[in-house]
């Protein structure tokens, strides 16, 4: 169990109605910055809840931040915020939205070129407070101080943290989930579970708190995701997939353990290159990763195997076949499809892949930097 | 699934060697009460520790605060902060320690009588910031704004809470378990496991993802719980245990459940008439809990004895019989005794116990309010 550091001041409003309480979180003074995406949130009734709730406040809009935020209309935004001297910003919609209006929050006052913190030349000192309305349980964006934002013109897609971007609060409303399509319920179910195994599925190190609660979020996942999937109206499931995919990523799982990020490095050039969900790249990459690296995380194969799918008899090697097996045909029961043949990609995507990594310094990567260029190309060519 | 808020901003400092990280916690500029208990900390080097790190700032000690720390010793306390100034509280020790430096942090500064916060009359509107060196895992005092104070002339045991006396930091350093006697290792383990019990052990209702964790934590317990008591120098399950303590009491596992705090109110009726170990109060209460409320919480102790237990065989009223009796054992293997004969208490103590907590406004409890007087008498009858 390794030394940590936990702090984590984010305040959830979890359960329907939640949104009426916007008027108790967003500062009056402050001029706000509405973010959200494409739009749904008009159709479903929230951009009506969260206007309603605003009543009375200066609010400007920036709508259009596409899935997988782009850099170019993030700086867009940010433009509008200095310009208009904005000092709150309330992102309503997914990760994506969440995601962008962080980058939006860290780059607005700052003097230099916004890529210098996606690319480790500097850190912000200053941000514009935010807080979100979360509509699409998975990314867990909602309660950590973690982005993404893609660059199509350089076929990048990269990380991007700092705790000045932490939310002041989250509202979760289980109900705002009721309309979102068959496909992001799909990819939320699997984001959030992937989430889980990349904090959790590394060599054993002894963290068994963290262990033990991951553990209890997958059966979460593996009892109740196929409902989520099914049955939209159900707000007991939805509320908890909603509150287990924020609990995937707020930091709590992770504590005195290592993690193994791969799945996601490996995933973001997916996205980058041929346009994949999120989600569905981290469903084709996870089975590849777990079958690659069997043996560095043979007692975590084991344990996974046993606690959440309860596999105990036969042979070590026989159970982790089997809970690989399991994990793939998980997502796909859930309706995702996890080959990349599947989605026409007949290139030589491990060598493009791998190319890619080398070349932007993701590589080594794994929960003991030992993840390389070869192992790379292994884990997708297992992948097609 | 109920609808919840949750906000907890203590900073949580973990590892071995971590006392050292008070410097960059406690403010410089304020004059800091030290607080502890009957002095253990000056032998196993703790103290040292922290006048080490702090060396440089004032400081005013405040040894002696009891286990089940009592009002009137609090009192004091407070009445030297108010002459001294004092502008943080340091408190090193158990829950006890914690528990009292929390009240003291809330009196302080009331021109009012202090009784008035334990007796519901008026709430802290100002406290005196605080944070803790925790060295005894058990209450999880260390991640919330509980207290519970003791007023023996009175034979009292009060709960009190605050948002303004949340720690701004805990710094858990598992090292500095290593010299607690056997007696606070057991009773760590039944605290933390009790605590866990008592916001899971409900009627079913829906907050899968809290009852997931909840499952964990108590696996840890149930796993490792023997080793901490045998193994003090082991610092890998010295860890766990006091990281899965804090967990149990920070608020996480609760969300969107109900939670039956009777045991605890029971528990600290026979505390304040026997001056018996808060665990072992709970230790002996709570089978009696689970025996006589067993069919409203039909389904909860199934799911339990399934998931912690693996009781899976047998009729349903046998696994609930087993569980109880596991339950029971768990704490007896750890070393605990578990009825109230042990400890020749041999007086009407159903009828005493159920009279006080009528008299002081404690009954009915539950998680429905539906535990009335005869209940408690049947509960602590079964416990002679």
């Amino acid at each position: 169990m390794r030394n940590f550091e936990f702090y984590n001041p984010v305040k959830i409003v979890f359960g329907e109605g939640s949104i009426a309480k916007l008027k108790s979180l967003v500062p009056r003074d402050k001029k706000v910055m509405l973010t959200y995406g494409g739009g749904s949130i008009k159709k479903n009734g929230v951009y009506d809840q969260v206007k309603d709730a605003l009543s009375g406040y200066r609010i400007i809009e920036f709508g259009g931040i596409e899935a997988n935020p782009e850099y170019e209309t993030l700086r867009k935004a940010a433009e509008i915020c200095r310009k208009e001297k904005v000092g709150f910003l309330l992102a309503v919609g997914g990760g994506s939205v969440l995601d962008g209006t962080k980058f939006i929050a860290a780059i607005a006052n700052y003097a230099g070129e916004a890529w210098d913190f996606l690319d480790g030349k500097a850190r912000p000192s200053v941000a514009i407070p935010l807080g979100s309305v979360m509509t699409l349980p998975a990314t867990g964006s909602e309660m950590n101080a973690n982005a993404v934002v893609s660059r199509r013109e350089m076929k990048e897609k990269r990380p991007f943290n700092s705790p000045l971007v932490l939310p002041q609060f989250a509202i979760l409303d289980p109900e705002t989930t009721k309309t979102l399509p068959e496909s992001q319920r799909i990819n939320g179910v699997i984001d959030t579970y992937v989430h889980i195994m990349e904090q959790y599925l590394t060599t054993d190190g002894g963290a068994w708190v963290s262990d033990n609660l991951s553990e209890g979020l997958l059966r979460v996942l593996v009892e109740h995701g196929k409902a989520y999937v099914e049955k939209p109206d159900d707000m007991t499931v939805a509320g908890n997939i909603m509150w287990a995919s924020t609990m995937a990523l707020n930091g709590i799982i992770r504590l005195g353990a290592d993690s193994d990020w791969s799945t996601h490095a490996i995933g973001h050039i997916l996205t980058a290159f041929y346009g994949l969900d999120h989600a569905i790249t981290l469903a084709i990459v996870l089975p590849g990763v777990m079958q690659v690296m069997r043996t560095n995380k043979k007692s975590k194969l084991l344990q996974y195997a046993k606690v959440v799918w309860g596999i105990t008899d036969g042979p070590e090697e026989e159970r982790i076949d089997k809970v690989i097996h399991k994990t793939e045909e998980f997502f796909r029961m859930l309706g995702a499809k996890t080959k990349l043949s599947e989605f026409g990609i007949t290139e030589d995507t491990p060598t493009l892949v791998a190319d890619k990594m080398q070349s932007i310094g993701l590589l080594p990567c794994g929960e003991h930097r030992d993840m390389d260029y070869d192992i790379v190309k292994e884990i997708l060519s297992l992948r097609k």
